[in-house]
């Protein structure tokens, strides 16, 4: 019984543990709550999408995803639950209707998409994640998939293309940068051009001489630009938005 | 069962998990620890206090706050715990007698405060969150409350202003600015003047347009200077300390 | 049952929650995770082995640390756990052959090393802290030390000095700068010369004046370089590398 908290919330804010304490009092004692990413760039539900798109597989059979980026809270946005099955894995997915959660749907081999009725009887204007979503992921999480609180719509109102994006779509603390392009349709040999360098494939850091930029299949299944013990993001002066091209 | 976490130590230092350390020795491992904040503006206790006592609302009935904010360890302040009913929910607070817990105290419905008589056999001079604070906190959420380690006393020695802090206490990762101020005591129509800046209140992000400054009342009752998808810590200049005027 | 992770993944990106997913599907739901640090200066095996030798006595008998700092991932650096014996507590480090436990290993009363045979089904380029080490300290948590899985060996192959370090190894959130002298070892009395700069010994912050730099004896028995309420990093001009002196 895991809960993954995946937001632009930022790691160290007052607002992760004020979410974990709503969690923990829903969903009782055993559950675990892990912090899958809480740097999303802020506001950004597009690049959040991709991202979750390509880490979510990294969770076992059965976690329940927190997603919230949410700039549109309090607006007419609907929250939303989706449940998905990839790979023989079933896993649960709550946030708001704002494309976020687009992506992985799409993708899904199967996919149920429901809009959440329920409302707490003290609901915040800007923090749905601590109020309305917790609760919600907390009782999934408990395995009592609520039907009075949940109805099955046919799909998500805002659907983002599903499709691979090449874009820096996040930057590590290394300063590694992650695309949104799956590795699996990128030819091994293919050169990127991303802020007007290029780059081609390595199989991991240690293959090319330090500082050497280079390209490669991250461990989420992502092509990652990075530099072998430096910072692509300096050395090359990338930011999440540049695009990437790849070149014959 | 739940520990909250309230310090200035940083997220990501090696104290956190040092203390975390400690308080699973002596709790068993049916705890459950949240970080409520660990960016507390280093050793201000003050500002602190108001966060505080404006925080531990989210946290449920029975929450224990381990309350770390002590740049005067070591030295000749007190060690002390008190117990707190706000709104129906008893609550514990430990950590230093040097205004960090005065706030919440004196606000609270009922207050009892305890000097923390007990030591440990080894007590470091400089990390009392650790071997001192911690067991005690664990202690206390173990519902243990060890008679002979707490002596009840009349009050705190140290006790700030209870009263609202018309100042920005905490700045988020996003640029939202907190004020130490209690949104209930500002009239909805009021316009607020900061760093040679007037904001009026909107009730969400997204009622304003991208860009915009406003206040409004956040999530945890406090009155927040924002801007809606953006800094306004970067936009305003606004930083922990700026004095913040009610204009009529 | 603890788990502490030690990595320098740093604590805000997509790594540490990966990790611990996969801890978690391997450990079962009793287990501990406390984050000892993520933000060990990047790619730097040697400052981090000093750091780890003086840091794991803060964390009980039995805890199972998973080390990984870990430039080498994908070469030809072999996966090893190492038992150790330091003042009657046994503890378990999981993590690269590449000097990271060494001076731990070299300084404890007794140490078995253990050579990882085991390998995943599924075992990525670049992350071994998720898909091997991560499933290897859950084994060992739960008491499972599995024997087809690791292989008695002599020793480390990479051994770092395991004397004393006489350079800044650290800098934490507030600017104060550890060192890898164990203190044990310098003089109360001692002078310390660090980039162009003599302070001496105070027991604690709140003894010296604010703004006054000195050393103490930290909470993990190191000589650390401080500044009452200030930032000894930053007044000083210090970072991790920088060569400590001992005057007589």
């Amino acid at each position: 019984m895991m809960i993954a908290l995946f937001t632009d919330f930022g790691a160290d804010d007052i607002y992760v543990g004020q979410m974990k304490a709503a969690l923990l009092s829903y969903a009782g004692c055993d559950v675990h709550l892990v912090d899958a990413l809480h740097n999303v760039p802020d506001y950004d539900a597009r690049a959040a999408a991709h991202l979750l798109a390509a880490l979510h597989g990294a969770y076992p059979d059965g976690t329940v995803f927190l997603a919230v980026v949410d700039p549109g809270v309090g607006s007419a946005r609907e929250p939303v639950a989706v449940m998905t099955q990839v790979d023989g894995k079933t896993q649960w997915f709550v946030g708001p209707d704002n494309g976020l959660l687009s992506v992985i749907a799409a993708r899904a081999s199967r996919a149920k998409t429901f809009r959440i009725a329920w409302r707490p009887a003290a609901l915040s204007a800007s923090f749905h994640g601590r109020d309305l979503f917790a609760p919600v992921a907390a009782w999934l999480a408990s395995g009592e998939a609520p039907a009075d609180k949940l109805e099955e719509t046919g799909a998500l109102r805002v659907q983002l293309d599903a499709g691979d994006l090449a874009e820096i779509i996040y930057v590590d603390h290394y300063g590694n940068a992650l695309t949104g392009m799956r590795a699996a349709a990128v030819a091994d040999d293919a050169r990127l051009r991303v802020a007007q360098t290029e780059v081609t494939r390595a199989r991991v850091f240690s293959d090319v001489p330090e500082g050497q930029a280079f390209w490669y299949v991250n461990s989420i299944g992502l092509v990652e630009i990075a530099v072998n013990r430096g910072s692509a993001t300096a050395q090359l002066g990338l930011r999440p938005g540049h695009v990437v091209e790849v070149l014959a």
